[in-house]
């Protein structure tokens, strides 16, 4: 089968994972007190362009979301996403298992617009029982969205603005943020993101690591004695080398970006044959995931070759499918997917 | 100024306070445990037509809201709700905080259909990630609905009939309870609701209490240690009595459904006398809220002589507002206002 | 049977009952907003000569605790109370509910004392792993206590000391608050108390109210949107004026003191006719629980006749009991039962 | 410096590490659905010799501690531990965090005793409010103990009675399972946890393994839709073949066993050479943690060669430290730190 579900079906790259190798037998203090932690932090305030940002290392990226959220949110705060949001969808209530509420907004292809915000914000503050209404606290977007898509560097400096005239906390995720950055459509560096964002993370899960995100607080936000908030919400690995060691790694000689770049390049000779092909696409999308309409005949042929994603029922013939691209995908797969297609 | 801003801008009916002074020095068992309550619960059960129905007392709605949800639902499972439920809006995150999630569906008329929630339920079932997802485990609604409007019987059997196929909890908010029943409209019988419900509530605060709920299991479903959960919660009265009272106080000689009645009375004048006069209503409620249109000239004259509710902007020049009568409004007070308007 | 099992067996003092009764058909905004609250808000500061004090209204004890601590607490932290007290044992883990761990000190006859709390404290500081540990945030203390003693005033100084030190807030459970400002052993005064406290509440429910503890914040520490949170912890009566008319009563012409005087006027009459008859205490309290041991076959006799509470068993043929006077106990009730023991 | 300050300062067990890179490439499903992961729950139910076992792999033991107890738990039960136990201090409040209160006994050696805990279970029947105390629920034990002691069979199986007469379940962290098993002075396999016991778990983390546990329960005791309640506390991992691929390996060949092994007999020859040297004991420990009292000025000398843990004070000139062998400790560290003792 050709692996084309997901961007999480492999293990690590091969760099990373023999970085875990290289520094397996040196004795480290562990809950990320480690010297590779330490280097891993380094490097990633250097790729931010952002000496005095914090970073800390969580394992994955609903973990991640919860304890980010959970912990810059006020007891009675909720965060305000876009209906299409990982949050309000696919992480199983973790954010309400939190105590918190997602506020949804409608998605513009997936993204928070400031316009939708304001408006928002204008009807909360008009509302004279907003005192029995979850007031609004954060904004979550992430980037790449969802359903692939980007915001431009105008769309996320408004929604900045917007957040900070309103003491909103803006935040975002990155699982997928290094297909996000390789986009031939991007306009943002990682120190834009970190001039923007209030605390954001870089995800590892998806981009080379075994396991790992790297949450970064830009401007010494982070909540008082964040470890131990870490470790009461079960989120604190013992051996914390385990993702210092591999975004070490990632962020060495550029790897992170590479790796990224080579999932996009591949997403888009596949995303330019399906448009050769003549397919339809369900959403525009510049990153690692493609949203394609096939016919339910061919959906059931592919099924026998390809691991893809169910997306959703367009109409009664046809069905919305996700194919993904990820650091593992190799140029034979793409080619032998081209070819099934 | 006239108050019709809502249904508990006084005190009790008076024969509910006469109650509380009568028994006032009678020395009775805490937490619930008093004579009155269980003569309450007693002809409740009555009113019910379901001797086996098991009947706790709450402060408030919101408490009892948040008291039964959380301890019906599963740890991971969600309310479903209307998108205008009062859980979801104007209870200020009171079941998130709780750890749940409300899974909203559009609304008709206030209402969750048994067709909109058949569909959720396919869509969820359909989604291959659903094991992500939070999964539905009750269904929430009110009656009257937050805007006033009521569930025919054959909505209230179709609903019930999705539920208990998809072993859904069916949950009724009756914080105006008294009012629906009450309506001209009304098809439903406090004995139809037990059968069709798994659990429902008998408001009290906005029907001649000072304060406190009757929630009803009608199946032997109350959670095991109920009473130490509400304890946990911190919905538990010390003097329980003061509930139990008045509910006892209520539920004799149908003084509940008397001053339910009198309260749709005048709120039927109030609509006749509105119709008469031209308005346009936004919502056709047969009940104690009228949602009314009125142009912004008329509504800044309004404001100096009663107490009405905003509701929403309807256009540039025109706002719509509630006007809700009780237990408590006088016929003087709609002729004043009808006088006004 | 002779009511003396506690302290909340009857309803209200007739002349918190006759307040409900005057104000009853006045109508007043909801939440809170009302003009009773806002005088007895008015009233209890004065009593505290704190004009700078604000002061809220909430249902009973269990839930004061629980608004008051777990909102005062940040995320990690937890509240240090004595082993013996409410928070720890008796509210069902409501504490635990809202997240946060009752960090427990042996208590010397009831109380937190100065010396334990700074052990402690030093002993958390020296914990080479205390990241991994619950951090201290409050210090939970009763006064009178759950064995009915009282703090001297150096011992509450010191205590207050201890806490200002080292960034502990300090919060006084006063469910009993007007038994113990009336004891003959009492040193404190209403004053005294908001000066040494952050935060504590004056108890209602067991002191002539249906229901209701007025919470009072010491300087400026009110959590931000107080009413919102609240709101979704379930604990804000729609008809807040039923706590703030009582209040407005039990803080005109001194009645909240005066009707604990006869309390304890009454107390201290049965503590000393136990004395006289040779009876041991369990605990010497100068308030309104007298701890006494009886012997099994007493025990039994007195079952008959009284209603007191069980307290612990002492050794296999004796036991103690507890027996609690109130605003409602009778002259005519203490004679009958000093006559009968 | 040598490495003996805790089980958890160096990678993975070579072998362990090798099966990561072996299957590196292998695509397969996320979530714990993968080959290596089922593979990995066969051997370990083979190990137990308990076909009908079902097996999660959760990323570290404060997680898994989390995850079992607050969905095993119903909502207002709390869990029993020693007042050593390890999720009573140094997991941050981890079950707390998720609502529940850990009620704890005195430990003998850091064990429960099935004696204290009938004790404490007779007391809380026998308190006649025992509805308003948190319900015990759960009983949480350690094997090894926080202070490496073990149970005898005996003791297990007078524990595991109480709790099967009284309902409650039993719970064993098993975070250093394999050095319990193997200690010279341990009476229990495998399939008597499993007889015993009714959920537990093994540790991986500190037992060769980068991350993860795995969590047995015996019988068909799962909690309904338990990879959806993981998920929402984040502790699902995306690649959750990282821990199932680690697992394989550590049940092959019963390398989990060889490696525990290593590291007791290496604990054992430390033990004696301490006790050759007289060194006084503040426990008796069979398994890989020593814990000795050394005078102060030892205790700098040690600093500056050795990494060992703070254990606790012991008088004005003494002080207790901790020593700890694992999988990774060589021949040559146990014979460098004797030399240096």
């Amino acid at each position: 089968m050709l692996p084309f579900a997901n961007d999480y079906s492999r293990g690590a790259h091969p760099k990373v994972l023999q970085a875990l190798v290289d520094t397996n037998m040196d004795a480290q203090p562990g809950y990320g007190q480690d010297d590779y932690t330490k280097r891993a932090a380094e490097k990633i305030k250097t790729a931010c362009q952002m000496p005095e940002a914090e970073v800390f290392f969580i394992s994955g990226g609903t973990q991640t979301n919860q304890v980010v959220i959970s912990n810059l949110l006020d007891g009675d705060e909720g965060v305000v996403a876009a209906d299409s949001g990982h949050i309000n969808f696919h992480e199983a209530g973790s954010i309400e298992y939190t105590g918190h509420k997602v506020l949804t907004l409608p998605g513009v292809d997936g993204k928070v617009t400031a316009n939708n915000l304001q408006t928002y914000l204008d009807d909360w503050q008009a509302d004279e029982n907003h005192g029995q209404m979850v007031a609004p606290g954060m904004v979550y977007i992430s980037y790449a969205t969802e359903v692939g898509t980007l915001y431009s560097k105008q769309e996320l400096a408004d929604l900045s603005k917007v957040c900070r005239a309103n003491q909103l906390t803006l935040f975002m995720d990155g699982a997928r943020l290094g297909y996000a950055l390789m986009s031939p459509e991007n306009e943002l560096s990682l120190a834009d993101i970190a001039t923007y964002c209030d605390v954001f993370y870089i995800g590892g899960t998806k981009v080379g690591a075994l396991a790992g995100e790297a949450v970064v607080f830009t401007h010494q936000n982070v909540p008082m004695r964040f470890t131990t908030k870490i470790k009461r919400q079960g989120a604190m690995l013992a051996k914390g080398r385990l993702i210092g060691v591999q975004f070490d790694a990632l962020f060495t000689d550029n790897l992170y970006f590479k790796i990224s770049q080579h999932a996009i390049v591949l997403a888009m000779k596949l995303k330019q044959a399906l448009k050769d092909k003549g397919y339809q696409f369900l959403i525009d999308s510049p990153t690692n995931q493609q949203f394609v309409v096939v016919n339910n005949s061919q959906l059931e042929k592919l099924k026998k070759q390809v691991d893809f994603s169910f997306w959703e029922i367009v109409d009664s013939t046809h069905t919305a499918i996700r194919f993904v691209t990820s650091w593992s995908t190799t140029e034979d797969e793409v080619a032998a997917l081209i070819a099934i297609l």
